[in-house]
């Protein structure tokens, strides 16, 4: 086989057959092919495009290059959860003991990642004595004991992606539905659950910009899903505004327990529900309802309400904190929790409607005042970020709090208060609330 | 300036402007830009195309960024000639005497180049004491004494090109319109004559194989030139069989030697003809005639067959030859130059009409011969190569002769044999003569 010879056909629009993605996938995770033409190659499946066919190929390439875990010690139906990122998204913190409480076993491997808050595993370190890493035995142990366990990600998951990926990112190779299918799905197909539920999110914080172009990637996900035997349901939600009230680690935990507690934002409190719902649901735990003409995730979603309000799903979050060794006293007490030493609240200069909250800004902001990184290297302040008052639809009176930025650094509170004021706008006439679920592909 | 947006915007089909392509080519050619990102954004070219402008701006930034070749101490218009490359091609051995004789000042420099046989310094070389390599004193003195110069590749001519080109090489990307043009067209402006005669090859045995590709590249080079206040005339000539009928190095300049002599093949006389009648016209020679509706071209060619049939051409070569160190005599002793140590010759199995000899495979067979480089190092056998006895349209009878292959080596001669046969069709009507002037674009 000759690369350039693939490369051509690629520019040619053509199909290419298994061994050949094969051959570029390998040899260039294992340094035989060299980045300058690998990058010729993904620069022309962006601008050519991939067939379904060869984005299964090559997805399953991707996923195979790597680890693939086996969870056989795991009784159930393993379902797993994955948000393709937003601002204010603490939603893993809350559906994943809603969904254990109702018997889906959730062994789930989190990230850190760069961004505007630290990763689902940075927000539970928040919490004084949680462990994120465990041997793989007791892992397995865990869920089988307590029906949950979410640790830090083990092993080498697709390395193949993780290489390409640093690669489209310094190569203007990023947007292209077949690529950015095949990178997510390969590490979820890799991290060997039955199904998996997707979060797909639209607007200014989010990947996708627009609902036609998260619809596509959304369909785009659950079809290579499917293609390999996964039972795979996707919502698409909304982030033109972050997502509840509160931005931070700590701070975020802090909501979700809100939540848990039958309190919280409406709109984190709605998001958790469907995306819970849609998990027990793909978990075979909604089947056989009395109706059997209601869809599954409606009736996964009146059992994660029954979950929420019998303060079942709490308990269920107790013993998961406690049994990665957290404090559970956190629940009955933030102040627990690191405490920043600096705040500042922000007031409206005069009455009217807020029209916009922009969630990217308020994710800058964010990060700004130190809870998230910038750099790998950087360290993540767990007390810090950004707490809104008013969300897009709110009136607001002059003076009336607008948000409070945290942080323990002079400078850092400045440039976050800074960043979310030019995060807000205001209008005279009431704006209308953004939907929030925009649509459930199951 | 950053290198993603530029990528990006070559992605998305926008319009570059002239300091966004100097920071990428300068970039690339000091090595502060790595060869992967350069790769993805050749590839964008390549797929999304270049306007005219961004073409011309890309020619004039890869001819400024290495040296530009003064040559105002020659007294005329300087007319340079260059061919996109074929078999048999040895028009610069006829067409620059003639031209020199009608009084064009030739200050030409040649490549070596790999192929099916040596670049015009090679086969020079084939000539005993003749020396490519002189002085810029010398150079200038030979053409304003001379009247014709002819030295290999001096100086850092478009560097930008060369390394350019050796990664579109590797990466799938050689086929692109604008970047054909701005290679070729950067280092012919570096070289710094006045006027330009293209001789655009199309057929099996050139780049282009199609006479519209052929077209659009020769119209695409004449107006890049043109816009770089540059005197264009460009031939379109078929190169669907070798031109002439000798293939090799010393084989080529003993054919040269014969068209100046009056003889040789009628294909090789008719297009130098053209070319140096062209070049005449460029070189403002032809102006003024007593017919002023009469193109210059023609006028040229009128010339040139003056220079031809009058013994002054050949004269020319002579002065040059000896000018430049050769021995003369060989105008009168072609066994003073190299002579092959075995030749054979191959006959027809039934008589019929030749229907096809296939350029790319005779240049191909020459190649194993000896003649041409595969590699940079390797070294080539001046006496090794082709002789064709038939062309396409003539009649053979069983038993006639179709062509002689010559050699060192007996493993060398056999694959040269091999190949040359697999060129030749036969059919038992008598096949037209492909026309071999295609187009002239004045």
């Amino acid at each position: 086989m000759n690369v350039v010879d693939i490369i051509t056909k690629k520019k040619n629009r053509e199909e290419l057959t298994r061994e050949e993605l094969e051959y570029m996938v390998k040899g260039f995770t294992d340094g035989s092919i060299p980045d300058y033409q690998m990058s010729a190659f993904l620069m022309a499946i962006v601008l050519q495009g991939m067939s379904r066919e060869n984005t299964v190929a090559l997805t399953e390439i991707m996923r195979d290059c790597g680890d693939v875990m086996a969870r056989s010690g795991i009784e159930g139906i393993k379902v797993d959860k994955h948000s393709t990122g937003g601002v204010g998204d603490k939603t893993t913190l809350i559906v994943a003991p809603i969904a254990a409480a109702a018997g889906v076993p959730i062994a789930k491997m989190s990230g850190r990642g760069l961004g505007f808050t630290g990763g689902t595993v940075d927000k539970m370190e928040s919490i004084p004595g949680f462990r994120t890493a465990m041997e793989k035995e007791e892992f397995i142990r865990a869920v089988n004991e307590r029906g949950i366990a979410v640790i830090g990600q083990t092993g080498n998951l697709a390395p193949a992606d993780k290489k390409i990926y640093a690669l489209r990112d310094v190569t203007g190779t990023t947007e292209s539905l077949a690529l950015i299918t095949s990178s997510i799905m390969s590490k979820k197909l890799a991290a060997g659950s039955d199904a998996i539920v997707l979060d797909v999110k639209c607007g200014s914080g989010a990947f996708m910009k627009t609902l036609p172009d998260a619809e596509e990637l959304a369909e785009s996900m659950v079809d290579i899903g499917r293609a390999s035997g996964k039972n795979m349901i996707a919502i698409i939600s909304d982030m033109s505004q972050p997502l509840g009230n509160a931005v931070g680690n700590a701070l975020e935990v802090q909501e979700a327990m809100d939540v848990l507690k039958g309190a919280g934002p409406e709109d984190i409190r709605e998001l958790s529900l469907n995306l819970a719902g849609a998990m027990i649901a793909a978990g075979g735990i909604a089947d056989g309802g009395a109706d059997e003409s209601e869809p599954s995730v409606m009736r996964g979603i009146r059992l994660a309400e029954e979950m929420l309000n019998s303060g079942r799903a709490l308990e269920k979050f107790r013993e998961f904190v406690e049994g990665q060794g957290g404090n559970p006293e956190i629940i009955n007490d933030y102040r627990l929790m690191a405490q920043p030493s600096r705040s500042m609240e922000v007031r409206a200069d005069e009455s009217g409607y807020v029209t916009k909250v922009d969630a990217l800004k308020i994710g800058l902001a964010s990060q700004h005042t130190g809870a998230g990184r910038e750099k790998k290297e950087d360290s993540i302040d767990m007390s810090a970020g950004i707490v809104l008052n008013k969300k897009v639809g709110d009136e607001v009176m002059e003076g009336e709090l607008l948000f409070t930025a945290y942080a323990n650094d002079a400078d850092k509170l400045a440039k976050g208060v800074e960043e979310a004021k030019a995060a807000f706008e205001f209008g005279k006439i009431k704006a209308e609330r953004p939907s929030l679920i925009k649509r459930v592909i199951e």
